[in-house]
């Protein structure tokens, strides 16, 4: 429902989150989400029933470094207000870490790419164990680097996410591919212009199978051209995940 | 009580844990501490009571990323197997990194120095919050920096720790302080001989009322040669707390 111009404006947050004791963003009767936490405090502060949506939907488990959500606000609201009263009335699990505010409609569903960031830990890990994930058995790191490399460009992601119910196809546009080596953990990065159901975290144990020597960087590829959900490889967990950061034109 | 020297062998073990669920390092009843969980598994394992001691009694909430322990135990253990068994059977807070295992004595609590860090985030974080804290007001880092150079060498820690009821003089010789300036974060480091209850806690309480612009580091010079915890700031948060690594000659 769109709000009367006159009294509302629209207000970009930009905000992180530790998705470990969330079901997720999106509401849900019953359960603990990062959506629900944000509208019940928007709420609180202008009295007004109040839909935010976010630029991703994370699933439970998964983290934020730079979520985008969107809402309108009345126009009392000034950013820095916004910004101190949210913080300060939310759970200490989420930040917001900015606030813009324009007359301007602003969906932050309308995104041009999104960011996300896969961190797998050299070994298992008790300080940070939240934040990232130890797959044993990893012989080749290169060749995981060299599997990934197949999947920029413009996709068919059918091996690599859930059919959607409502027969939709999976195609998405991988802009980058980036890897980094740290003393800690490697870290798969991957930008794209749409995301599916649980698509990182497929493609990552997949790419897991290949630096176990179970697959080569060319099996992965004739996998990924299949469109064939059942030859691919697990579901990587979900703490290893980040949404990074989202871009608009 | 030492044990019989033929059937026994000493261990070092460098173990890793997050303090956060922790109270702390040291077996007290009816508490979850480091220290149980350990004795509890090699129970399980060896059979037999086993005492272990660690180089570092940390506190509830403190982390530890080197602490050092020791035990006996029986011959029949190789390292590797110790080290696999224990990180088997201990929960996922805390990992053992390392098992050395020899016929001479070693003792965790006769180390030549412990490192210790604290961690001060520049904005409160909902990602990592269990491992820094953000102190809010700082003004001058250069000030703090500059109040901390007055810790080097030997000196009596009377304004920087609770009293020892025994009458134990705080006495340590603080061999290297360095401050570590990160995106996120500015970390603290200090490496000493020995450290006393709550000794770098409240050095950091008191260093950020000097960051805040409260105190001049001409005045936390005069406070730490008082030797009157009064004077002190306040005690800063365990979960900023790291034990780094511990040193033997």
């Amino acid at each position: 429902m769109k709000k009367d111009s006159s009294g509302y404006v629209y207000i970009k947050v930009t905000l992180e989150y530790d998705g470990t004791l969330f079901s997720g963003w999106q509401t849900q009767p019953g359960r603990r989400t990062v959506q629900q936490e944000i509208e019940k405090a928007l709420h609180t502060l202008t009295g007004e029933k109040t839909a935010v949506t976010g630029a991703g939907r994370t699933d439970a488990g998964v983290h934020a470094l730079g979520q985008v959500a969107s809402f309108q606000c009345p126009r009392r609201f000034d950013a820095k207000t916004l910004k101190n009263a949210l913080n300060g009335m939310l759970p200490e699990d989420i930040r917001i870490l900015d606030v813009e505010r324009g007359d301007r409609p602003f969906y932050a569903r309308h995104a041009a790419s999104r960011t996300y960031r896969y961190v797998l830990y050299k070994r298992r890990k008790a300080v940070g164990r939240q934040y990232g994930w130890h797959p044993p058995g990893i012989v080749s790191f290169r060749r995981m680097k060299q599997a990934s490399r197949h999947l920029k460009g413009e996709h068919h992601f059918g091996s690599f996410c859930k059919k959607d119910p409502e027969g939709g196809e999976p195609v998405s546009r991988v802009m980058k591919i980036r890897w980094m080596n740290t003393p800690d953990a490697w870290m798969f990065e991957i930008k794209a212009d749409r995301f599916f159901h649980n698509m990182i975290r497929i493609i990552v144990g997949t790419l897991i199978e290949v630096g176990r020597g179970k697959m080569t960087p060319g099996e992965f590829k004739e996998l990924f051209a299949a469109r064939d959900r059942i030859q691919a490889g697990p579901t990587a967990p979900p703490c290893g995940l980040f949404l990074d950061r989202v871009e608009y034109r």
